[in-house]
């Protein structure tokens, strides 16, 4: 679960700017969650969002190519992730997967939610018992072709 | 990934009554996803709440100690899950894992999302393009202890 | 890499009635692929397709609810399948998987080719020096969503 | 399911030209998935092959002996691949692989499709509700021997 | 590594007529390892064969489907084998593979020795300081393919 | 599946001096898969073979001690490897590997064949029908002890 | 189980100063094991202890921002540590795993101890037929969420 | 992670008479983790121990050599497990195994805490912020012997 | 990890009867861990012997077949044994494997310690500070061939 | 199974002096296997003894305290050992460990030998018919606590 040199050097010039991952998402029009995917080389932008996002964090152009290249994804080398925020995610599966199987199917029929044609959001829900995580996964339905 | 017999004979009798989850929601004032997690004895039931299910159902009285058990939790054998549907949340983890994480870190601090503390929702968002799969996680904010 | 017992009876129905795929392709209207995948329990049919397959193999209409439920797909237990004809095809992405990526996002930009909307084809080839098996997949391209 | 620094070098000498992997199949006469494979070091190019690929990427004769070196095959690391393009294939196989196998072995009778004696294309087909990928794969029939 | 219940039957009638392999290469005029295969489910007979030797081992007909069928291949469960006999044989992949990759490709250029178009015969080599197993493995030469 | 530096030195030079396995094996009087199991540090040479060998390799005396130590062996680094001629070895196996247990234990009783003391032999079999690559293996019986 | 090149740094700076965990205990106001999480990366420090730690290390404050940052949790490289110390952990839970979750779940009913609102300390117990080690692990009961 | 059959039968019989683990405790003068230990078949109880233990759970005597015997330890079948309880054990030591081992060395030297001259102890500890468990490991020290 | 059915009906029998493997050893002459080997289905006894056995623990001759089998060797299921007994020697390999490794070659050359002519005993070793444990093992040291 | 760079070191000075494993036993007054353990960094020595190895080893006295850390232990780095002499010590588990274990629990009870308060010796035994190894472990027997 190492990050790559790139994403350090691209998150140390973040720091150093002290700009926020909220700062980047008003700056660019792109969500925040979307922007981090980009800095972790797991998405890719437009040559036009990466010469702003390289501005933002004052760094040179040389930046710009490897922030628009279509990326070798998947982040987590082991297969079951070691660090507990990401495990809880893997845990929610292990407990829910099949229920939310049963309900998606119940629902829509056979097929999956595409992880491609798919947005994530992350947002702060505050509550006096404790501040809550609030995570929204939308993609669209695809059926199971028949040919 | 095998189903175990007794969420087979559940979701037989289901069927066979032709109750859809959303009508057990109405019937328990309980969420279906976390109605299908005791039906596949991923979360534990009350004495009431059993029996309600289990004569919703038709079946024998005997069935509501298993629902009211504390169970082994983990539906998924394999440790990467093979069915393209549970398999796509996999995925989305391996893309989006590491820039959930620096996000609800620059949100929160150091901790987790509870896993436990925690609710998860199913929604059918309709769209001309193809209606979409919403998935709405919720969990406490876990700050790390020190000590 | 056992096969279901559901299978192994539906098969054996086949052979007993000496009807091909291809007869089942003809009788049906669906690819022969796609029907083998609903014996294989992989895929699922629809009540009026489930009905002429079970009268075709000359079962009774007990096997009609089992080809029309959503299956829990995956039909190889190792994550490496020992069987030679189905290895290759896991070789076949060792040797061209990162050629194929190359390719498709250059044609494509990036984004995946489905496998949910998606069909696959096999195709005898005659040739003097042995004849050729021709498997032709083709699914839609589906762009990452930005957001 | 790192790129081996080689290949690298070759890949950035042929963003530099400005060369398609297209333009290489027209220069070399061989298909651009073949070229690809020779660029990932997963296939052996000729002398001949070899020197017009190198100077159509305008790099130096030293890479004339690493092309044409019979390669250790395999370009993916883990056992499943992470990256979802290359996933979607392997899913493919869990979910038709068995279907595939009882295609085949009707049509042919026991024996495999060859990964050696291969070829593979990859195609854009235009749609107006989407282009579609359509990948062709077609090797020898191998019947098993007796003796 | 267990062993199916049919070819258990097999063995134990074998074993009750006292009829060795090698009384069976006789019989059928095929090798002891090809009709070894044969009864381990491994590889296929034809209808003729198969009648022999169900004769020759005193078994109903009812035995003949199942040796004539195109069978699931692989007989070993872990991904390594426990059995010292077998694991010899990885062992010897381990330590002498590399060195015969590098002999097979001086002496025949790039590609495989097919473990389809293929045979294996062990024989007893007599020794004073101790017997011999010589295990001969002939394949065809597949050439990679260019396209 | 890596290649260590030392063996990429050995190849390289033997490479530039144009000497083929065949003529090494007529040099030292050791037979080609045996050299070849020296070059990859998974054979350990004596002082006098490594001098013979450092020669005609035409490299430097320091090369005489690396080939003279005793390897820490075993060449491929995943336990299923995925280099196509080497993986048909492990597949031989998966499909033979029980068939020549119960041959080799019907003409030798309960016990091995040594991968120690064992030799290896690569032959070219010129076939019109395509050229046929024989392995040889040949190993000496060690039945089980009793105590 | 690689120790990290920073935690290396923090190691023998530390035994440089010739100071114990429990001295930097008495200095920092938090418990040894703590510290020790800090010093190997799985535990942020807030800037305060932070410069006070490098500080009593005899470090340059560039190490200040390294101890502040929310950590990639997880050191034990493989999925079962092979160090003993570390092992006997995980023996534990392999025995008395299952006879925990029952005491657990019949004191406290269905839910978790928690890993993040949680403390851990180690003793020696002064005992005249050997010392023993004593960790006491103390977290938060988080039950189970309807919803 | 399967409950073996004859647990089940204990866990019921337990249930049925409606003892708690506390209980158990108390008659037999044993802690209840190291009895739930013997219901899991993880320990060996003594013929009087065992005798008591089926007596107050209100079977018959076949049960007791079932107690005695010297058992299979090891009760979780996944290397990593699954269940959320028994996960965040493992977890514990992903994040602070390196650090418990750095403090025990600088308190005892080179050696282990051992898992079998140990005990474990579950405590509930009443908090108005939320209940804590309290768990208390005791092991031996072993040094390292030098020979 | 699971013990098969025929060697629990042999244990039973021998506990029934109430024979130690060391009246075992005295009534056939062979060492108890060969003997507990032969009951585990690891070794295979002599017709002789296995009537003996098959006396000496009260069963019906039916018994005598199972016995002089040759096994399918390896009764440790998953790679990294659980029961602590066992997973100790799996720990000395992994602290004094190479250390071993070291000592030998330096003794013997390059070569190995036959682990099939090899015999193993296990002896009770008084001393008034705890019984120890010695376990010998003895096999022929096996030179590397040359060819 | 890498060896680490400081042991190479170590192990070069040795073969640079020419000093046998037996002759630092002589020196040490210590077994020649502990000794090639503290070489592998696999147990820890004494100041004195370590200044006496480094001396006896032609080293500065920087290697002192790398020799008398407490070291994380575990030479094999994959779970199954791909080294023939190693792995045949791994066999022998496969095939007399539960042998061992049943021998071990009706000598001694139930618990386990020690692999801490443990020696183990490598001697040669001189034999006509081919030398043999001798491998002597003692470890003092565990028995489990009841608590």
């Amino acid at each position: 679960m190492a990050i790559s040199a790139i994403t350090e050097q691209l998150l140390a010039a973040k720091k150093a700017k002290g700009v926020s991952f909220t700062d980047l998402e008003t700056l660019l029009g792109r969500d925040e969650v979307w922007i981090a995917a980009v800095l972790y080389l797991q998405a890719s932008a437009s040559e036009e969002e990466a010469q702003k996002l390289v501005e933002a964090l004052g760094l040179g152009s040389e930046f710009v190519e490897v922030l628009t290249q279509y990326p070798l994804k998947g982040s987590l080398e082991p297969t079951i992730p070691t660090d507990p925020l990401i495990y809880r995610f893997y845990e929610i599966m292990q407990v829910y997967g099949m229920p939310i199987k049963a309900v998606v199917h119940e629902k829509f029929g056979d097929g999956i939610m595409s992880a491609i044609d798919f947005t994530l959001d992350v947002e702060k829900e505050e509550d006096p018992k404790g501040d809550r995580v609030k995570v929204i996964m939308c993609g669209k339905f695809l059926p199971y072709k028949k040919w």
